[in-house]
């Protein structure tokens, strides 16, 4: 088994290393920042760096102008002291102008100084492993700089706090207590759990499992939330699909012509929608066709309708409806699925019923793209997508740490209906905090770490 | 006229604007840095930030972790007070996780508080109209963010740190001590200029203009460090330009095959060979040609070979020096020419009699390169690009400044040499005095500062 406990990291000799990396976007720009942690990264920063002050000498949480050894460049450096800096290390960053090669001057001293370069993700590894941060707020630290919208921003944002963290050991202190309660019966009792009230134990888990559930079910809109709503326009070819994705976008993105199967390519654009994020995927006109580009296109488009979260289905007031209209609108059934009647301004008469879950637009005109924009706000309210006091879980990780703990506790209740020994119990109890603990980070091994980690970019 | 005094500057109202704008390279990282500079920075800080002290309270040169407004983002606020900043403002500087979400919500609540955005290159403007720079100064801060080479990053580097300032301030100072012998003299004399010795006079001014001819002929120079080095690779077709620009990069950059013509693009490659950057250009197969592609890109490579600064000229053993060699070598004759002679290999016995810069190389199997590369760095040895000594001047503004100081020098000498009246010599020195100090930005016109502060990126 290859969990440990996290103190075995706080005594293993990795972070004698001092690391360093520019932790500001690459490219060109007024200034950027190296970062240098560990325990020798004031003592590396007093050796290249000089000014007024030796840095070796001043406070934390002070700033230093100077210039470099090699007269490189003339710099800002900031000290942060340990424990309280971003990793919890001492920390020093070297504020510069921002071309590349100085960048590499200023780490290729650093490296000739003893320092290396750190690793994607290995400065907030070290907060992690310091204590700064639980596994749950690491995350949320390469969610918030992921983040495409205000609600991605805000969630992230909230579990950075330590919002989801706090809700998490609430349950983790339920378990806890419940197992107390286990464990005292056990070590009175030789063998079995005799309790005075074994269903009042089970109805505790039960709730426990409740709660737990209650953070699994925000999974899909955790989804929607960090990775945005997969949103599929399909239809006949020259229904008008791409001239409704520009309509939704105000601009020329897409091209659009007369010719059927113009749209040979997918695009996909992203809209944010009151704080979401759509991406949109404008498909291949589907229709079966000699032409093996877009057959190509249309088994593209077959395959991101698989995949999508909401579908736009495109038909027209003329032909409204046909034999391949009626296949797709079986094969989607599944999704949500919003059906725009689109050219709305060829009708005389501006009245035609439209069924349950329809539009009506003109992307000539932009009639009806009120009420197509309303399905977006559906989608968002339908899905809780902006739910403000909920904790929402944002990735497969946290939400296979949550379902192991459910089927751990589940496993217990099997086991104290069936009057099983108490030691199974203990067993799946144990499993179930374990879990939890995981979950923050209490618990966890190497693989998981790097797993999370190496998604990180360099400089975090 | 549209010069204006400096002072006048400072005490324009036009600073009273609180400016603001990302200052790290655009883009998702783990680190981006927003600046706030002039009177209300920290007035605006001290309304957004929210910290364990109130940022108003904070001495300078220090850092502050808290959240903003909004609860946007947790940041690090560095506060710099009033002269001791790098625009001489009250400034702070909020850094941040690198996401550009967060960038728009951060200027977006600085905005909403009385900031604007900056323009490109306001912060070095105010540090220039602040004094804390003069504008040789100013201009090495955008090169260096754009050196490219170590050449160029070690000129601008000392261009930064006052080097070329303080050699044009020797020289202004001349100017001002000749300038007022002759005030003298004009103020004894009525009309006339009657010095006890006039040609001393003359020898003085010619000394001057000597020692600014030395950092005018520096001009080629500085713009082989600044810009790099044009090199264009010329010759008939399959001969094997392609294969050598590869050798020379040691990468697959370049498209080679059998079949005459095939590199039609101009392909532009950069490499930095002992700390200078040459810029090379592989060119079309020069040759009359019928295909249409071909001969736009012929005419690309002639328009190239006029624009060069070094030419290599590629023939081959077995068809060396045809009609069409004669004429190209003919037509470049004003250029550094090296001549390299390809497909050495195909000697079986490797004597063969090399003219004066002709280089008998073989891209096939890498002989002969060593040579080649001699060439480079004799073309940097003659151009004295790596002479560390002396002032380099970077760009055309200061080509020309000091150019009109010595034509108004020459003036002045002529006016003595003829005998005119002293208030024109006068006139003429003081000509000269102020193109000097145009050249440092003593004085200065709006024209001249937009234009070189319009050339910086936003956030400088």
């Amino acid at each position: 088994m290859s969990i440990i406990f996290l103190n075995l990291h706080l005594f293993m000799t990795q972070n004698e290393d001092t690391i360093c990396a520019i932790i500001t976007p690459p490219g060109i720009g007024a200034v950027s920042v190296i970062r240098v942690s560990g325990p020798k990264a004031i003592e590396i920063g007093n050796k290249i760096f000089f000014g007024k002050s030796k840095l070796k000498d001043v406070a934390s949480y002070t700033i230093h102008y100077g210039s470099l050894e090699q007269n490189i460049d003339n710099v800002l450096v900031s000290v942060f002291r340990s424990p309280n800096s971003y990793t919890g290390e001492d920390s020093i960053e070297i504020s510069y102008h921002g071309s590349s090669l100085i960048s590499k001057k200023i780490l290729e001293l650093l490296i000739s100084n003893q320092a290396r370069l750190a690793e994607p993700g290995e400065f907030t590894k070290r907060a992690f492993l310091n204590g700064k941060l639980d596994l749950l707020q690491a995350e949320a630290v390469a969610e918030i700089i992921q983040s495409r919208s205000d609600t991605a921003l805000f969630r992230s944002k909230k579990q950075l706090d330590g919002f989801l963290s706090k809700k998490i050991d609430t349950i983790k202190n339920y378990l806890v207590e419940a197992m107390g309660l286990i464990e005292l019966e056990l070590d009175f009792v030789e063998e079995d759990l005799q309790f005075l009230d074994k269903s009042q134990l089970v109805q505790k888990i039960e709730t426990i499992i409740g709660h737990i559930e209650e953070i699994l079910s925000t999974y899909k809109t955790g989804k929607y939330i960090f990775d945005g709503v997969n949103t599929v326009i399909v239809g006949r070819p020259n229904v008008g699909k791409s001239s409704i994705l520009n309509r939704i976008l105000k601009d020329d993105r897409a091209i659009v012509s007369d010719i059927p199967g113009t749209t040979r390519d997918v695009i996909k654009e992203e809209i944010v929608i009151n704080g979401t994020l759509f991406r949109l995927y404008d498909t291949a006109g589907l229709r079966d066709s000699n032409d093996k580009i877009e057959e190509e296109g249309v088994k593209r488009a077959k395959n991101l309708i698989s995949k999508a979260d909401l579908v736009f289905f495109v038909t027209d007031i003329e032909n409204s409806d046909d034999r391949l209209d009626k296949y797709f609108r079986e094969s989607l059934d599944a999704k949500t699925i919003i059906k725009l009647i689109n050219k709305k301004d060829l009708l005389s008469v501006q009245t035609l019923d439209v069924e349950k879950n329809s539009v009506l637009v003109s992307a000539l005109t932009g009639d009806g793209f009120e009420d197509l924009f309303e399905k977006f706000n559906e989608f968002i309210e339908t899905n809780k997508i902006y739910t403000e006091d909920s904790s929402i879980i944002s990735n497969i990780r946290q939400f296979n740490s949550l379902k192991a703990a459910v089927d751990s506790l589940k496993n217990a209740i099997n086991s104290l209906e069936s009057n099983q020994s108490g030691e199974f119990v203990a067993l799946d109890m144990r499993k179930a905090i374990n879990h939890m603990k995981e979950l923050t980070g209490e618990i966890t091994s190497d693989d998981v770490l790097n797993a999370i980690f190496s998604k990180f970019c360099i400089g975090k």
